[in-house]
């Protein structure tokens, strides 16, 4: 059996939820790559913090040119969040002949061009999985066995925090700063919510969708953005009213290469798929001109989840080299 | 650009819609697999059948070996229906060392190890993604990118025609009898309805999901199995009462290596995304110790949605052969 090095950049949550995905699965993940898989190298500068893994922090490497050029590593995965140095790291990474895996959405909204030329002109893998919808195996089905179609209509809830907040206003009959408080208190929110709250973090998203659906790269500053932070208890009553739920969507229609794209609050009639979906869950709804209606639904984030389809991508890459 | 040539067993629905979707979307299809896609040699009996698809039925073949036999092609298409001829004409493809790729669940859950072993044994790719839900990218997330999960759980709505008559009743507070009549003079069920309402057809498709998902073959007859042509308008109200839906679920349990399942008409709670899943769509539910809930849904039948799976795995076998 060949050995695949795996070199780590960042040993956060999702680091550690990596790391621990590959020694809860090892046997299904090595079976199904055809490869050992090895985690050689790991780039952290907390060696102080607390992690339920077997790993000396004593060993973690300061010097990035210790992952990013080391003849040794043959995937590259980048956890470290962040436009830089993250893209920085993987162009390099790449330059250097690494696949790179990534659950970077921000670096990868802001440089999608760059990234992809750089992995073409280097013939190296670079797969992305875990930056859209966390587990849900949603950009390996658009890039593969949905190749078939020709899609024109993406519609999702791709940020925990605020389908949370939403669903505790919706379902408790709370007031936006009330839920936002709790949400912190139990982890759900980061301490300065802005990027979740106002949508930043959807339009990220919405970038690489738009990308892969319908091959338009249109930057997430350019995606006219609205969150959630306006919106009312009355608001939320009303649309109740009206048989519908108050969901933050990211939407966008390419219909004879005419885009429109948004991430706003949107009214969603109870009946459909989308409006089912609650608290900290995501989904994405697409429409392709064979297979039609699709919706993928899971976990948008967490550790666990999110190592499973950054294991993914390493499987795919793992049986390839 | 290499050529890849494809052989149809059948030009029935499926067979024509995979014609439809190959010639909708040659463009996308031949770039993501970087192959040339020719439908080569059509079996097919019934020359008089209008198709409006641009071939002639003088060209369709009547011998199986034709196809089956034929040094020129590179994939195999078995779209016939029904356990045999299709088991034994996969088989002497796969012997004749031409990639399979099958709609056909029926031949598939009957055979399910004796064709996975001899794919293997003559070194060629089998894949089956249009067998169980349709155009709903599923079996090639399970196989590829979950991979690095162990999956304990599995709960499905994977027939349509039952799906649809169960929420016609739910929704019109009709009668079975009165609802499968309209189903079947719209087309939505056959004439001898038996495999779909009495389960048989979701008794295939779990066993197709139990050996990908746990690595279990049970055969469809050993799947304890109940139709839905005894449930009463009255059942529907009374699950109405208590806030569920009634569907009929193929589930399956895999918890310490001792496995559980059957097909039945279920509860489901309305909060449940699948309660949801309305008409003819599908939606299939699973559970992995990495990346948690997973739920996809689409369409799981027509020949549009059923042909998208079909030139997915064509693509993915263009791309290796």
């Amino acid at each position: 059996m060949k050995t695949v090095k795996i070199g780590l950049l960042g040993l956060g949550n999702i680091g550690t939820g990596t790391y621990k995905v590959l020694e809860m699965n090892r046997a299904q993940a090595e079976a199904a790559s055809g490869a050992r898989l090895i985690i050689d190298k790991i780039l952290e500068k907390d060696v102080t913090k607390e992690r339920d893994i077997p790993v000396n922090p004593k060993e973690f490497l300061q010097d990035p040119d210790g992952v990013l050029k080391n003849p040794d590593i043959d995937i590259v995965v980048e956890l470290l969040g962040g436009v830089e140095p993250a893209t920085t790291f993987m162009l390099t990474a790449m330059q250097n002949k690494k696949h790179v895996v990534t659950a970077n959405k921000a670096a990868l909204a802001a440089n999608y061009d760059k990234l992809m030329k750089c992995a073409i002109e280097n013939g190296v893998i670079f797969k992305f999985e875990a930056s859209v919808g966390g587990g849900i195996p949603l950009i390996n089905a658009i890039t593969t066995v949905l190749r078939g179609n020709q899609f024109d209509e993406v519609m999702g809830i791709v940020n925990g925090t605020t389908n949370y907040i939403l669903t505790q206003m919706t379902d408790n009959g709370l007031e936006y700063a009330d839920v936002l408080k709790v949400a912190q208190e139990k982890g759900f929110a980061e301490a300065d919510p802005t990027a979740d709250v106002e949508g930043h973090d959807v339009a990220n998203k919405l970038t690489i969708l738009m990308a892969l659906l319908f091959d338009k790269y249109v930057k997430p500053e350019d995606i006219p953005t609205e969150g959630i932070s306006k919106i009312t208890k009355k608001e939320i009553e009303d649309a109740r009213a009206k048989g519908c739920k108050i969901k933050l969507l990211a939407t966008a229609k390419c219909i004879d290469g005419k885009l429109e794209c948004s991430v706003k609050p949107t009214l969603v009639e109870n009946s459909h798929p989308l409006a089912g979906v609650s608290n900290e869950f995501n989904a994405v709804f697409i429409h392709g001109n064979a297979v039609d209606n699709l919706m993928f639904y899971g976990r948008g984030a967490g550790p666990l989840p999110t190592g499973s389809a950054i294991l993914g991508d390493i499987i795919e890459i793992a049986k390839r080299v």
